[in-house]
């Protein structure tokens, strides 16, 4: 039985962001999906790690667990851990593994309780677990599955990586909490945009390439440069996220054009229209952000293009990928910071390839 | 924006499982209240702990904890950590209220998450934060608290508190899970419900007592018996919540009689009636609790009298509180022990003092 009922009715696909989406069921359509060809064997042995997880649970939410772990996301986060700690040639460290199904159950929570508060029905094809096994269940599942990603951290030998988790949790949650209670409002500065979307999506990315590279045993400077390229990689990503709302063609983002302006979130695409439309024609949009007015998507995507609204996301975008690639620049023959380099070079080639 | 909507209207006060009522503000009027006494200045320093939790939420989410810190509970698991490490005269040592700070903001992350799912209006005659803040914010307001619990928890020199205490959260999140999914269900064993309350009730407690002994340095077959001690004391705890849904008085026990049971709620009274009623009465009794027919509760606290049910309820605490004493009975000169004691004495206390 359900008490939680989404207010919107009908079948609808996840909400993505939080750096979760714009990828297909088997993980190779994503924007850093042709670096991942060498992380075959890494992910494999996380998928081991995490499918050992489950006879931790309790029986009574074991099938569960597995349901979250098998819907599984397309382990960005993971990757950032393996590339930030990368070792050639061979197997992965156990450590690195252990740390990023750590990061990878976290982000599995947070999509479980993203998915309940976005009503929606399903995420890369499946059903959600809210609509599985109702909201309720789920509410409680997220929290199942956050209590133990943070005892897997308890296994290294010190409370660091339960600390750096622990807290980017707390971040990551602030974040959505920030979003959840301006949704549907205008009065919110581009500096409070930018503050939510680092903390609902970048932290986690920058704790992967933090821990990723601390436990390789990576000199102090390069992990605190991983970590501030990771940062600066997830806001570039939310931004790529937002703007695949209104760009692009929708199979190839595999979701609904517009679901988050439909949604009233007030993603950076709204941003700059709302700048650049003459003060008069403001209102209107205002309207439709707060929900007071049904969301004109054609009238919109028409002035998107007409004021430029495209390049300046993707110019926010490429400001993002500069800094995260000068905070590697010192480091630039190790083969961590290569590897994170590509990823940032494969988000700014999806980010240009998108159809304005 | 709140897109949770709790199924049922009206105002309501929390249902009071998980060993969080039968309690007023001010925290000295539950059962355990005259021994809590000699805890003022343990909780005052718990009190100081917790307040001082708040700097480190972010500023977006910090008065929305400060709300959750603040609606407190009657704090019986610190007291139990405090009596299970008890060391006199004097002031606790801090490695006690950190454990006990960290072991609360658990229980309130739960309350957070159960006043959602309960569709609770107030909790300790305030607001709770779903109403507060919407079913969204406090699916994420509960997040962070969790989060920032095992966040404390990483400040002790190894990760033994933050593995017992992140292991017992996700057996607690197991045993709702398991209370929700069956909720309206008669499909239940006695052996079922018993699993689910030492999951979701007993399972704090338990850690509590065990946590405690443990960071007092008390020998390890101490802790191991005050672990048990509380396992048996919260599961004793947890049916004399239910039976106050049933009998006592309510402004006494603080909440409306036949909470749990309207709610679908099979517990232990209910569980005693349907055993004693004759088979062709059973029928109409198990569609009440599917939520089939309306809530006899008339009817049904008479055919309770009658048959019996108030005292096999008696007796189960009594058994339960048997156990715990029994596990302590070796150390009946330790202090710790004869505090742990003293609140399974006043819990019998307030058992028979319930108006059948």
């Amino acid at each position: 039985m359900s008490i939680l009922a989404p207010s919107a009715a009908g079948s609808r696909q996840a909400s993505d962001d939080a750096g979760s989406t714009s990828g297909h069921v088997g993980g190779l359509s994503h924007a850093f999906a042709p670096a991942f060809l060498l992380l075959r064997p890494h992910l494999a042995e996380l998928d081991r790690c995490l499918r050992a997880q489950l006879d931790a649970f309790e029986p009574e939410i074991r099938a569960m667990a597995d349901y979250c772990i098998d819907v599984a996301g397309k382990r960005i986060r993971p990757a950032l851990v393996f590339f930030s700690g990368w070792r050639e040639p061979g197997l992965p460290a156990p450590d690195l593994v252990r740390v990023a199904a750590v990061i990878e159950l976290i982000h599995l929570a947070t999509l479980v309780h993203d998915d309940i508060m976005d009503g929606a029905d399903l995420r890369r094809n499946r059903r959600t677990a809210a609509r599985e096994y109702g909201s309720t269940a789920a509410v409680l599942l997220g929290d199942a599955l956050f209590a133990h990603a943070l005892h897997l951290a308890t296994q290294f030998p010190t409370t660091e990586v339960c600390a750096a988790v622990s807290e980017s949790t707390r971040r990551v949650c602030a974040g959505e909490i920030a979003q959840t209670l301006r949704r549907g409002s205008v009065d919110i500065t581009r500096a409070d945009y930018e503050r939510m979307i680092d903390l609902k999506t970048a932290e986690l990315f920058r704790v992967s390439c933090f821990l990723g590279s601390r436990l390789a045993g990576l000199e102090p400077d390069f992990v605190e440069a991983a970590a501030c390229f990771g940062r600066h990689l997830g806001i570039a990503y939310q931004i790529y996220d937002d703007l695949t709302d209104f760009f692009g063609e929708e199979n190839r983002v595999g979701k609904t054009l517009g679901t988050d302006f439909t949604n009233g979130k007030l993603t950076l695409p709204i941003f700059v229209l709302l700048e650049r439309l003459p003060p008069a024609e403001r209102g209107a949009l205002e309207a439709e952000v707060a929900g007071q007015f049904p969301p004109q998507l054609a009238v919109r995507l028409r002035q998107m293009e007409k004021l430029g609204v495209f390049s300046a996301g993707v110019d926010a975008v490429n400001a993002e990928l500069a800094a995260a690639g000068t905070s590697l620049a010192p480091w630039a023959d190790l083969a961590p910071a290569k590897h994170l380099v590509t990823l940032a070079d494969l988000l700014r080639g999806q980010v240009a390839a998108l159809k304005n």
